[in-house]
């Protein structure tokens, strides 16, 4: 059977003194903002709820600051949103993500015409 | 304690049906180049020589083309050498990876100006 062509993937992580973000956790806020609700979004992920709380904290501590606000309590059984702060870093990081895949997949073509 | 400043870092794969070139398997390919023998190439990596020829065959298998180009027998055992077309792909893999790392960087700078 023939093989589909080749391609190039990328995956972007940010760095200081650890990895303090990338993919995992940009897809875990997206889905926290979309749900308002942990415990909803980790539903929709199929993650346990213990799991993306560890993610959520050990993010917050490298980068220094609070990704999550969250209310506890109601009928609802509180909710939680982004921090204004934790939606600059994710649109930021999905942008450098969007734009270094487009420019590795220009490259890529470039460089791997006879490959392909 | 002041944390360093944030930064991007960037992982480059090629994929056909599935994975079948990414970073370990050049390092091990560059270290193959430089040896000219997969045994002196795994022991400068510190890698089992089974786990290395365990990645070469995967990566052929996947690629579809041989990688290495191997004698046996001799006072220094046989050596390796990498094919024509392993040399090819090697030099397109650093390229892109070294021209998209230039460019996440750079992009990287411009969006989080003010997360520095």
């Amino acid at each position: 059977m023939e093989k589909k062509p080749m391609h190039c993937t990328i995956v972007v992580r940010l760095y200081n003194d650890e990895k303090c973000f990338g993919p995992g956790v940009a897809e875990l806020l997206e889905h926290i903002d979309e749900e308002k609700s942990i415990r909803k979004a980790t539903a929709a992920m199929g993650m346990a709820y213990s799991k993306a709380w560890r993610i959520i904290k050990a993010a917050e501590a490298v980068l220094g600051f609070p990704l999550i606000l969250s209310s506890t309590g109601g009928a609802g059984g509180g909710g939680a949103a982004l921090t204004d702060r934790a939606k600059q870093l994710l649109k930021n990081f999905r942008t450098l993500e969007q734009d270094t895949r487009a420019f590795a997949e220009q490259r890529f073509a470039e460089l791997f015409d006879e490959e392909k």
